[in-house]
């Protein structure tokens, strides 16, 4: 087989089928694989016409295909199905070659695979990709993480598939080394079920507490989206409820089962915050719901339990509480996205990845799934500001935030008082009160650790650790 | 050396030191060692007048010293340590001997060494051994995991040292096989977390909210205390918001420092809760709670944000205000515990533990930090209505929730309002919104996951996943 292919994709599921038309449409001669060589003649098949493509039968032919340095695209399950083909790949490939993984990959996979190759001179570029099917074909957004030269390997290419900001900038960046990509991108991913969810709460509040038909709602998210909350799930969400079911003439919405599912990224997102003791709390209320929601069996026992009266509110009263959640709606989501980027950097700090906050706003603003307009003012705020911790703490956030909190609490309180649960939107409120609070009682929680399992606690007026004699005389020693 | 100790005790610091010296004061003979050796002869000084002790040099005279079947308990580090103090004694005990791990080990750590020795012929007992220090020396609340065998040869002894109830039953029982004990001493941690934070948010809304002393409001716990919320964390706050520094002469509450540690099971517990789908999101708020107040600079920086004005309600207000928190603290309880039940039901299931929840209640009753007077109807609870899910739905459970809803609804409200955080009562109030709520709006996340990921869906009306083409002509297909 001649040497002919610029680049190689291995593994044609759909994300990786429309990555690889991507790159053809774009002019790459593209070789492509497959475990089952069928799937392969498929591809060719069906899309062989849109560009230049090399079937590779297998390993030997796809790396005979293919220029050096060897740019290989593994596009396949993350788990053992990745660890198969870049074994595989690994003993044909040479050293300054670098393979791609543009899978869901858990980062600490990803650390422990670039180190590996690393050792034999290949390169490894582990890869977020985030947009879906249609991402992958129209310009997904795009989280490298790897060495500054497999970047350079890579980065003509990537700019050219990603998909472009409205102000003409390809949403990818390096965005550190090893794992920081696939970390990036995981917390994305977090940061989009917290989104959903707080979405989900406003729909819920103002379905319960008006008596708007799905279809006003709809109108409701799409003036939304026109003002800051302007982003791709509200979007998707006015186009959702304004749907109407074919079968029974219903609106869509309402002959969905109210179960949702999940396929694990969420909850890594908040299992690793929680290693690295940051507080996730909205980007977890949206993964408890979702489990919440599936547990048919459980929600069926607790319809027995009794809830306030229903109130619905008059005309005059509904559009103010539209108002009013759309300020609940727009300052919880900058908590979570706060808390998201929180996360980011300390593990950039735990690991040594240097990313850079604005990096990653920059690359969310098209392609993914939770690019919303906000995120270009996120990424300026960075910029200006790149050693004030916390988002909340910008001066143009805190702005907002202040402007938006009566009306957050109100929304809060109401739906508290009216028995419609808005798990993330309390915990966004929550966070932000328990972080701008002078005086926590954490201090309790500490003198109790002391009381019960001498674990000591700190003064605020002199240095040292102490413990209290509780079960003695109550005097004080000085532990270290 | 003769044969002559019927149980042995490796590791003397301070949890093995107080477990061996509650051995020896129920008759026991017990040979102790420790990986240097000073600190055996150290415990023999201190303590060798208390009872019948045999120093063992190391790990051969221990082994030496005992009857047989040999019955040794290890109070090492969880972790490495315990796993090295393992392998050293596996080599020289025998077929039918037993240890019993009494650390904090992880559970699935406890899985697999019980599996390791099952083959090697020797018992292997993971034991969650609860009640810090004291506990240790004057009756700990035992939870042991591991065989029937396992259990029989240990159940004499551990009736002997375990704490008792007040109706006189000794607080151990056989939980399960392998992991099973450590998986309920860990979830057993987890709720501490939450009732300790739920304690906190209590105190702090009427701190911020009254004008009441740290004193007056011990007061108000010490009343607390006398009625359902009666329990060990209550009695040990009113201890503590009643003391006074020595030093300044300040509450002593108010010179603490406001930043809370943790060691880690409460993290381990959210984090298998999320691995099992088990939505736990009281505990999780106590556990963010916690980093969340030691994240200096954030809350530094997150100071400039604005609340809303406070208000210090009039004598008759604060009044009222106390009892509404009675209410709420107890209904957030509820809440916590019935969240770290359904966590063991369901790691029970997956391992196939069959964990009996009213035993696990039982243990609790006694010698633990969350032992409190409410337990006894949780466990006559489980008891009656062994199949049905969710403590909350159980009858007796349920009609103090309807009792309490109102206020409860009222205190989550009131917080929210006046910029006090109570994320944990507002996880609690919101998961019991989302069970009872003949509605969620998991169906808009299902949808928006179909969207743009093509996930599918089900429907309410017919069988089957379902999608919908979203960018072509919006008609339904059925997929599986």
């Amino acid at each position: 087989m001649d040497v002919s292919a610029q680049i190689g994709v291995v593994g044609l599921a759909v994300m990786g089928r429309n990555l690889a038309r991507n790159l053809a449409r774009h002019g790459y001669t593209v070789a492509v694989a497959n475990r089952t060589p069928e799937r392969t003649e498929a591809f060719i098949g069906d899309f062989g016409h849109e560009g230049a493509f090399v079937a590779a039968a297998g390993a030997q032919e796809m790396v005979a295909a293919l220029e050096r340095p060897r740019r290989l695209v593994v596009m396949v399950q993350a788990g053992q199905a990745t660890d198969d083909v870049i074994a595989e790949y690994s003993r044909l490939l040479e050293p300054g070659d670098v393979i791609v993984d543009g899978g869901n990959a858990h980062f600490a996979d990803t650390r422990r695979r670039e180190a590996a190759l690393r050792d034999a001179g290949i390169h490894f570029l582990g890869t977020g990709i985030s947009g879906g099917e249609q991402g992958a074909l129209k310009g997904p957004s795009i989280m490298p993480g790897g060495s500054p030269h497999a970047y350079r390997l890579l980065a003509p290419v990537l700019n050219d598939i990603a998909a472009i900001a409205p102000d003409g900038t390809p949403a990818v960046a390096h965005l550190g080394p090893d794992g920081a990509g696939h970390f990036v991108k995981m917390v994305h991913n977090g940061i989009e079920y917290a989104d959903m969810q707080l979405i989900a709460e406003a729909y819920h509040l103002l379905r319960n507490s008006t008596d708007y038909e799905p279809r006003r709602i709809a109108d409701v998210f799409r003036r939304w989206s026109e003002g800051r909350l302007n982003s791709y799930l509200i979007e998707t969400t006015a186009e959702i409820l304004a749907h109407r079911d074919a079968h029974t003439g219903l609106p869509f919405i309402d002959v969905l089962a109210d179960a949702a599912e999940q396929k694990g990224t969420g909850r890594w997102t908040v299992q690793t915050a929680l290693d690295l003791g940051v507080p996730v709390s909205a980007i977890a209320e949206a993964v408890f719901a979702r489990s919440a929601s599936a547990h048919t069996a459980l929600r069926e026992a607790a319809s027995v339990l009794p809830g306030p009266a229903r109130t619905i509110l008059d005309e005059r009263d509904a559009e103010r509480l539209v108002a009013q959640v759309e300020q609940a709606l727009y300052a919880s989501k900058l908590v979570a996205y706060a808390q998201g980027f929180h996360q980011i950097q300390a593990a950039s700090q735990v690991y040594g990845w240097n990313v850079n906050p604005a990096a990653v706003a920059d690359v969310w603003r098209a392609g993914c799934i939770i690019r919303a307009s906000f995120l270009d003012r996120v990424r300026d705020s960075f910029t200006a500001h790149p050693n004030l911790p916390g988002l909340l703490a910008h001066p143009s956030f805190a702005r907002e935030l202040g402007a938006a909190q009566l009306p957050w609490r109100l929304v809060v309180s109401h739906a508290a008082r009216d028995g419609v649960p808005v798990p993330a939107m309390a915990a966004a409120l929550a966070h932000y009160d328990t972080l701008r609070a002078p005086r926590l009682p954490a201090a309790l929680t500490q003198a109790q650790r002391d009381f019960f399992g001498a674990h000591t606690y700190r003064r605020n007026d002199r240095p040292g650790t102490f413990h209290t004699r509780w079960d003695l005389d109550r005097s004080e020693e000085l532990r270290g």
